[in-house]
């Protein structure tokens, strides 16, 4: 399988801001050590980063044809973009949402995620470990 | 007149995505038609597409001096781009919105536009068709 | 192809009442303009009035063996009459709500229609020319 | 026992439109039904049916005097109509209210009627079965 | 002055509905009261009641041009009636409304009315004496 | 037909807690009188009554494969349990919903039962009558 | 009759602040003729105006047994003082509200009173005159 | 690691229920499947299945003592039991929650869990394989 | 008198459970200690604890012929269990709710009681010293 | 130990206002009952009452270094004083909050109080009992 | 320039209460910087505390004719205090709010300020700074 | 010190688009002033303008290292972008908000920002000497 995962916007900061909640592995780190457990498993992955919703949008939108499912953490972006909403809604392949901290334990803004309604699964709440029960969703 | 039609985010996958919904012809096949029926009664039109807010409202900055109406279709940044509206409120020519499904049946967040408020007048529901209406607004 | 045109409450007032907004022409003049309309494009046009909601509901009920569509300003009860609503949803044939001002740019109560969920398209904000737009939307 | 059954809005269209939820008998021929049963148990009904709200208005003004009880299924103006409530409300003889769907598994804006506080007891989603069943609930 | 005093629905069972709140003075007692009270002081009225909003709408739509001011008790429809406020927004003499109970001490949906916005000022809560300020107002 | 009539949370109070809204009977005579009903049409009845949400969800559980049709009165349970409705939606028999008063004319918070959507019918208001309606709406 | 006219916080700069709205007459203009009005048809009035509510309050405790009703416009403090609506509730003798502007047609926030509540009756939108119409409705 | 695996209320008719959302798996054969995943690891798992929120509550209660995490999935219960809520926040071993179908995108109502908040992740949408996700969020 | 207190849900914990909040007695060692108050000054007292809402319910049912009163601490069933407030309604003898912490001062979800409504009387923040205050106001 | 009993707005009325609600016995009547219970048991009270909100904020701050304690019923300035909340919060010694009647189980706009947050502990709905309990909180 | 500063309720306490929040400095101090710093650019303050609604209402009610601007932070009362908020709407000369913290990044309650909507703008969150930097928003 | 200043969306047509309310000097007219003002006090400041959500996230994400504060006006973004005020959240120095108009004073949806709760202060409402008054609160 051929996985696309997709980091949205200050994720590229993973790792410096607020870490505390985030963990202190950059962005970097983290795709290493997920690619490691793909292709342990036999499989492939993709990673594509972006602060701008709309190139996020574009990026989904290329996705149904190159990869057998998309991982995405959408970042603030997941709690108000039905732009994201609409491209993942598109898509003929499955999607995951994942994030790192327990949304549903944060502040009333982050309590909710547009994009969960047309993804098949989230996975919210583990760290940098959701990207891997994210993959083992696919691959189990 | 010369009139520009804006396009906003995920209309580059029209005829691809949610054809039940959206038909199945391109947006290119859509603007050749578009533009043969300006160009029948006499006017002209300019398109422009883009998945990005802020190159939308950059766009629109830019139009008042070029052009004598635009008629807009911002897909999903019109349920929620202030940056947009206030792109539209600064324009010193009439703009026109445009959807192709009819906004006000569908799920609840899709029921607001906050572009309205700022635009000449709306159509919603006709399709495709949506656009000529808006510009037979104009050439009436 | 033969159309309804059903003015609701207070539109006969239309040329008299609050002119900034809906202009001065009244509604008979109107009427004969919408005519003209649509015999120079072939098709036929009846006009009815009433200010009584069941009236209009009764009348709808009465339309589907009669005409190939419908098309709507029910004015102000638009904003709350589920009566004409369900009227509408049982109708064979497809309804076009018009509305002189943009609804969505006025004030609070008026930015919605309960009657659009069941109608096939929507045009508000062109003044009379809505009329015409609509009628476009089956002619075209 | 004489009781006088109303019918609102939209239900002498009752048997033509949206059958899937209303069933295809006639009000008359279900009409016929209720009587007969009615005169079974060796009890009187009439019937009423108007469009316009204030017709069922001043109809059950007059209804105090003349029967013991009253069924009403006012359409869609029990949703939002106070002026039928307080026409109710004014009543010195028992009020039954009847939906032949049931309301309450419906869209929100069906989820209420205002009517159900000044009635007696409400009978809902028992499609035409249910004017029977408030008719009983008089004569048990 | 010659003025319009209009009773909505069912204000035509005043003095036979619920007594402890409106009283046991039928409307035609009331009526004679208000114009003796009228031309005591050297002025003109005339009566209006229905039952029906759409009635009470043209009538409202003729009155510009017979009287030099309208008093107006819409019953019920004072709370949701869209219509009646446009008709009244349409005049061009000034409005006064009146309810005999004090509206704002009652049940929540009945405490706003949607025409009190469009009126030149409300009068409340004095019983049949209401109508008989508001006339006061036009005359002092 | 064999129907399983279920009561929920405070019901065996019946007759002895605020007789003025419930009655002075208990629920053991009320029970009596609902199987002499049901067996005089020739049917028969059983009855089950707990404290306990869960409970009621387990005996739901085993009814389809026992009975035709459940008579169901959750008591305070059928404003907020979700889980009864649960159990109420994987019914493959229909089930009627009884109040014996009608709840739409009490407190605001009992004003909704989160239990109808999943039911067929409702019927409220009627005291210990509605059980015999419920039933009737299965013997018609 | 012996009434008491209380005006609460910034009346004391009436004729002096936004005129538009309030006129331009000084509250000491105001009163005299008031107290013409009062004297003419033979009764009595006092006037107290204080800034700070809880002087108001205190002053309302002590008209019980001093006056035969109370007239008073709290200005700003309608919107929000239950401590004054708790003081008129503790009144024996009848209170009527009085407002210059018509509150209900301003915005949002002052759209209630709490006030209003627990008075007999209200006048709105007046001016000056709704003085001399709440002394009135106490005199006819 | 030893975890104990809570299912509440109606999960005992999985496989019978609404296969649509649930699938055809009954809770046997699926706590079959997850004991030989933990064991095939290492791990040890116990079950515990109760329809009543207070068994739950007691069993949590309990826990803390005997295992190294809690995986929960509480059915309806999750979207309004402060009871097990409270019961989880009172656990000194971290708790994941699981729900076979994604919450987040059915009926409004089922779009909150109130333990979400006092869990450490959540997995939701996965099916069956939910609980193997959450498992593996102990193991890997 | 004999005085009857009633624990509800996870109550059983105390001593265990967030002793920040509920500190670290046990429940046996406050009940000792309640008891040893209630004996000094002549009275008598019963406890009660269970975690299942339906058996609390059944138990209040059975407290009007055998107490004076009933001292109530329902735990997470305060916020939304309709049951138990009908339960505590339907006794004849008074109830006096009781919470350790100042659920006032809580998040917003604990910080309504259902069970207040029906209660003569609340004490809240006061720990385990608010069962003797609660008992104090039935002995002073 | 010195404690600061404050009473607000409108509670010099007692004894004479809403008896039904709040008991026939004067303030003064009541706080010499309150001296003499705390006296015999040894410690002290002080009274101040004020009808006005800022009084009541001064007096607060001067009480951190006076007394030990602050047992405050502020009358209706409860459900609304962000002032005295404010005052209360900057205390450096613990407030009780009392009201005589049970603000709970009253009108929606007096079921919260804003200074309970920032009170220790309430005590609602014992009438002048409730003063004598609150002291208890600080004596026992 | 003459500007007036004025200081709402329990400002009086600043650099005694909540000091974290508020600093501690006291309100002598400030305003003896903040004339030091107003009287360095050749213009010159007064000073005004109270504790009470009115008199800060009276008081910014004299101020048009005496100062070229008023500086205000009015502590709680800028939440509610719809009275302060109609005093400054009838100031001729500007205001501008100040407040020490930022009332933004508070609690709910305290994120809206009634008065802004009559100030010529708004400087929260830099402590005492903020005075200076209001006073600068008049000398720049 | 070196500060950032950062103008969002639409802030480029500053000077063209509505100067009534923003005024008509252009953004680079602006700025120039804005630089001579901090460097006649000896600082420092760069100028980033974009009219895109995400690249102002990627700059803000890049400011700590280099700059000493942070001066924020991002437009429309101010009212919905989660993902600037999360790029402002992970900075480890200050930043300052700045808005022309006096947000607070404007429609509903412009009077929050979600920005406000992660900044130091906020000023708005100076105009073009907003950013003047924010430069000043790093300089005093």
């Amino acid at each position: 399988m051929k996985i696309l995962i997709i980091n949205g916007v200050n994720l590229g900061l993973t790792g410096i801001r607020e870490r505390k909640i985030y963990g202190d592995e950059t962005l970097e780190e983290m795709n290493a050590k997920i690619r490691a457990f793909a292709e342990e498993r036999g499989h492939e992955v993709d990673f594509f980063q972006s602060d701008i919703e709309g190139e996020i949008c574009t990026e989904i939108g290329k996705a149904s044809s190159r990869y057998d499912g998309v991982v995405i953490n959408a970042g603030a972006y997941s709690h108000y973009s039905i732009a994201i909403r609409d491209a993942l809604a598109a898509l003929y392949i499955p999607a995951v949402e994942v994030h790192m901290s327990n949304l549903l334990s944060r502040e009333p803004f982050r309590q909710t995620s547009v994009l969960s309604e047309v993804c098949k699964g989230t996975v919210f709440g583990f760290g940098m470990k959701g990207y891997l029960l994210a993959l083992e969703s696919f691959f189990l």
